[in-house]
């Protein structure tokens, strides 16, 4: 059985590497892929996504969407993501042309024509989403859940608080968590610790041209330690096919939309303050060794 | 020469007037009403909105907008708007149907389509305004001015820091207010100073059938003093047609979105705190008689 | 019957007046001054308290209290009361010596000292309130009430949310409206209202000395209008002795302490959310011209 | 060459041990023991400073401080250290009276009459500190550095934000960090990293008497762990005598004292948002070998 989603994206490195997953797993069908300013602006993010739809000669839609957030100014992760977004690899230059929608437009249309509810993988910031919800209400029955990279209950990476996706778009982030929909939270909390190995990455080029481009991009990172790179965004797709692997814990998630800790999820972590109600699950913990193994065989799957 | 105008609105009592006097004034030119929760629910507020275009025999096309506001919960007026939100008289059933779009859908379209930019009223929350800035910025440009009821300097009316409108939705006005696109804030500051009076008010019906029908609603408004009531959105109207009556003055406004202030409009009075720099025309003084004497001829000069 | 009172004040013009009435008004006994940082530095405020005592004879003790907020940054209001805060007459330069003790000591012993509960006048910010409530809590069952200038329902006069004593010290302001003891908060809703006239003015000097010195530092405030100059801290006065001409009513207040609208006293005007709980009497209206009588009958009464 | 310390604390299991360690460590001078409401009330966590000081046969004098935070409402630990605060032991009964002044005035009188800046070890709520640095500024240059227990800059143990210490006075804590004081933060960051093994905690009662004591109290600490118990207050004391085994990192704090992330301290750890200032030492990493090592050393060298 598969499962259908929709993905919400600013690629982006680990982007792409989410893209690549969810456009190859036979066990996803990839039915839409709307962009949104966010590691670099949303004409780039288009056009990176264009590219890994391109790639893998797909005809996936993809449709533009929030150039920037909600009330907060716009500020890029190019520092860590390249001015591009997406350096390293010569990607073909004939590229399929955008939906002349905006993804909030896509996104209503695509999720109000299926015929079962989807899953919505938000991968950037969720303006886009905000703006869905706020629009259309009647999407919300129609989505079955919402696997969000995003938020930190630890360490943040803009500030010890707050995320960068979240950070980016706090007051888009607070309407998501405060939808009704279920959410399921990916953030720094596992990717920190799924770092995928100097060893995993070594391995990619070895694998297929897929895994070629996807190492070519990713020894770009700016974020790199002794310990491998976070591919932050590929553990939503590596929960959506291996939930096993990660922990999650039932939890009620406040955003700070202003002051010093603007960005951050903050975690009841206790059930203390919320008479016992939750609105996301949470993940807590991973199986690193199981994601980066997945990781390799799932680029190795890929057919050049 | 015309001025060509939007109304975004949720009637209510004073909303109903301030349709009245936009539908039949001939220097103004109403293209499209939106409306959005407020005074009471969108689903009535878009009924009361075709029941005015109705009363009057226009084709005037209306868009329902947003049900809820963005972050903040719900919280209508029917205290004040009654249950219906627009009671005390029996307005023709055979309604227009509605637009197939979305409020801000008709709101992009029309304002894309117009050859001049448009003047857009507000006279309720800016939920559908938000939306409109954040997913279709390119209408920014096109925008001649936004002249919206709400907020206040001085006294709120529902606490003593924030103004209904405001109150209701202030992550929306809190995107309005710095959208860069040219606002005339109409807050309590005049509007409560502006009341029609009890005299005006028994002028109505004397007047035509329009006059019966602002009476007779206008007598159920629940907010009546002994000096008059209050029709805070009419003074929006007045305003595009008397700006002489009324004084402004360019100030920063901030709007509050938490805290025991939430919902109020910030005026730097002092220009202390904003380098100089301001993002709206306040209306701080208005011609209470020119209004009373304006709002008696406006309903006078209508047909029958 | 005398009423026992201690003022904690920043002469400033106005608190000059008001101690110039609670010094020679019989009914009121004050039996200490503190003194804190407000419209000028602390070290200026102290002097000019002791100038005032000086001018009268008294031998009533002064202690120099705190020198900044608990936490924002000091913004002095010279301004408007100039360099040294009383400018414009020669008081005389052999003054008495403060206390050794910080107001906060002396607020304390001087408390706990008198035979029956004490009435404090903060006229500037309440840092030395909120510090004394702090360190010694059981101070508050032996106060009768505090009637503090500051703060305001309408119009501010630093933002248009704040005034000028509360957005001093929010975060004092906001830990005296929490400690439980009864407030009469005395605001510009009154103080802007009952204007010193003109007319008023040019009489003090006619009557002794005091009005003399009255009228010369008078004369010297920046915030001069046609329709008079505000003496908003003798308003805490006229209350004590005079509180039929003063309508007041029981409200809940938060005090705004970061964000736009800092230093605002929210009122909940409607009791709509705070379970019908109350924490002050709000002054809301005053017989301006009752003021002006009394102020100068005050002034007459003193004897050079 | 030993450390003149005054320790502010709320005993409380943790600060037991760090009393332990600080009372009979030859390099540290404790001069004065002052405290605060936290792990449980003020009169609690006094006694339980003299039951530790009468433990030891000291007579350095304990000051009672303040008995709830400046303006949050109080919520106490004792689901973690017991209703008494430091349970488990039969201590003896006839205690040392506390001081006659308030922690406030012996904090002045002790810090102004020392002949060297003396360094100030709160391991409660800042509570104390804060009113100390109000009320008496000119102490602050006589401070060499505060060595704090308190906040996180990765998970909270509050909510996933906070810290129990700032949580529970962020208003005071916001004070401190702003002070200009040299602070040097000692948080979860190490605290939870650096537990006390079962192993350690089976090695204390074959140490001594104070052994016996300290693992009667500690056992019975609430937050226990297969890994060992966390000595949250002893880690201050650590850093004084062994600095080397502590990683700091100089970085701007600042301290949210509203919404959902109350409590928390931010780290900029970018260094991205203060224009390069810092106003705190972060402890971000630590020995645990070496500080299990230290504590029963520490421990044994006690005399009975």
């Amino acid at each position: 059985m598969t499962t259908k989603i929709i993905m919400d994206t600013d690629p982006g490195i680990d982007d792409a590497a989410a893209l690549t997953m969810a456009i190859n797993d036979p066990k996803i069908d990839l039915k839409l892929v709307t962009t949104v300013a966010g590691n670099v602006t949303v004409d780039k993010t288009t056009i990176n996504a264009l590219k890994i739809v391109r790639f893998f000669n797909q005809s996936i839609p993809v449709a533009g969407g929030a150039e920037q957030p909600l009330f907060k100014d716009f500020e890029d992760a190019a520092r860590i993501h390249g001015e591009s977004g997406m350096p390293g690899y010569d990607f073909p230059t004939d590229l399929p042309t955008p939906l002349k929608k905006t993804a909030v437009e896509a996104l209503h249309d695509e999720i109000m024509a299926s015929d079962e509810p989807i899953t919505l993988v938000p991968t950037g910031s969720y303006t886009n989403i905000a703006l869905l919800f706020s629009e259309y209400p009647e999407v919300k029955s129609h989505i079955k859940e919402i696997v969000a990279m995003g938020g930190s209950l630890s360490m943040g990476n803009m500030t010890s608080a707050a995320e960068f996706n979240v950070f980016t778009d706090p007051d888009a982030a607070a309407i998501m968590y405060k939808s009704g929909v279920p959410i399921v939270m990916v953030g720094l909390d596992i990717t920190m610790k799924a770092l995928l190995t100097h060893k995993s990455i070594e391995t990619l080029p070895t694998l297929n041209e897929a895994g070629k481009m996807l190492h070519d991009i990713i020894i770009h990172d700016g974020d790199n330690s002794d310990a491998g790179i976070a591919m932050h965004d590929v553990n939503t797709i590596f929960y959506l096919l291996h939930p096993e692997a990660i922990t999650t814990k039932d939890m009620w998630i406040d955003v700070v939309t202003d002051g010093a800790a603007i960005g951050e999820t903050v975690g009841d972590i206790r059930g203390a303050y919320h008479d016992g109600k939750t609105n996301a699950k949470v993940s807590v913990d991973i199986d690193s060794e199981a994601f980066n193994k997945w990781f390799i065989e799932e680029v190795r799957a890929i057919k050049d």
